[in-house]
């Protein structure tokens, strides 16, 4: 495996959910390794000047629309949405990270968006957060525990940061090497760079 | 020819060339009417709060890198852009709707387009004008008289304001009967609506 394909998300953006549904098979496709790499939109778009979809009111109507549409092309259950808004994500990204060193960040991501974006979960309750981390194959106790580690913490703030030195502004957001890709709509060209075309 | 694919767009948004370059075979496979609709950009983002891509540095500096990996995906040569940005297009779009009087708006859009992001010419220039009318079948002068014909204005207002009235915020935006898409990576999701799935 010579390539990697970088997948930057945030457990509170939808469109890394629809994301989060293809990458895998895309990489196993394509023979790449599949980095999940979580950060915090929110601080990226603060870090960039962008602004969510959500705050243009016309934007915001047809975002509901648009995943309804996304969802049924990509035959997933229909969109729930929690009713916190926008969906306090960082103890979920700090999860994803808890995952990640015990190779489980795959099964942990499934969970934490199916949870947001199917059942309308709320990912800042921390009893959602423990029933996806055992969802997932995470103990539970330790898991949360660990959120609260500076080495986590500080490991979110540099994926975060490095994402937008690299040139991020939204979420979910693909590198190719320093290729970028910004958007779940954007999966067909990173398979095409992938494939070295 | 039961339905119609209603296509909205604006001569100076490069997201609306590489939708053009794609309408027409869509409409011929799903056996649809394809309606052309210019308006003006800029008139929506006022109406909507919304905001061009270019207005975020970032997201600039990824719409051109966006564009190379769209053209060579697509087939199409490689992006050119005028030097004068935002691209002065209301008079390239009163045109617009000049040659679909004609029944011409197909071959125009294609030369104005080409004219604009192949060439990287000035679609404000009435030089440009005249040999994009030209090359479209138009006869320039007559065609370029009558853009500053108070029915030719009033009806891309008209067609901004509809659009704006239907949900639309940027370009392009398609309607599938009141189903709106926005964005030519979309145009999956609508081919989708428009065989019934």
């Amino acid at each position: 495996m010579s390539k990697t394909l970088e997948f930057f998300f945030d457990y509170a953006s939808p469109y890394s959910y629809l994301a989060s549904a293809q990458v895998e098979v895309l990489a196993v496709r394509t023979g790449v390794e599949l980095r999940w790499r979580p950060f915090l939109l929110g601080a990226v778009f603060k870090a960039t000047g962008n602004v969510p979809p959500i705050s243009c009111p016309a934007k915001a109507r047809y975002l509901f629309k648009d995943l309804a549409h996304w969802t049924q092309f990509l035959g997933l259950p229909p969109c729930r949405f929690p009713e916190a808004f926008p969906i306090p994500s960082i103890k979920a990204n700090r999860l994803g990270l808890v995952a990640a060193e015990q190779g489980l960040i795959a099964p942990f991501s499934h969970a934490a968006f199916r949870a947001a974006f199917v059942d309308g979960k709320d990912l800042g309750d921390g009893a959602v957060l423990e029933e996806v981390a055992r969802a997932s194959g995470l103990e539970p106790g330790p898991a949360l525990a660990r959120i609260e580690n500076q080495e986590i913490k500080d490991a979110l703030r540099r994926n975060t940061e490095e994402a937008v030195a690299r040139g991020a502004f939204g979420a979910p957001t693909f590198f190719v090497g320093e290729e970028m890709f910004f958007g779940n709509d954007r999966l067909m060209l990173v398979e095409r760079m992938l494939r070295g075309a």
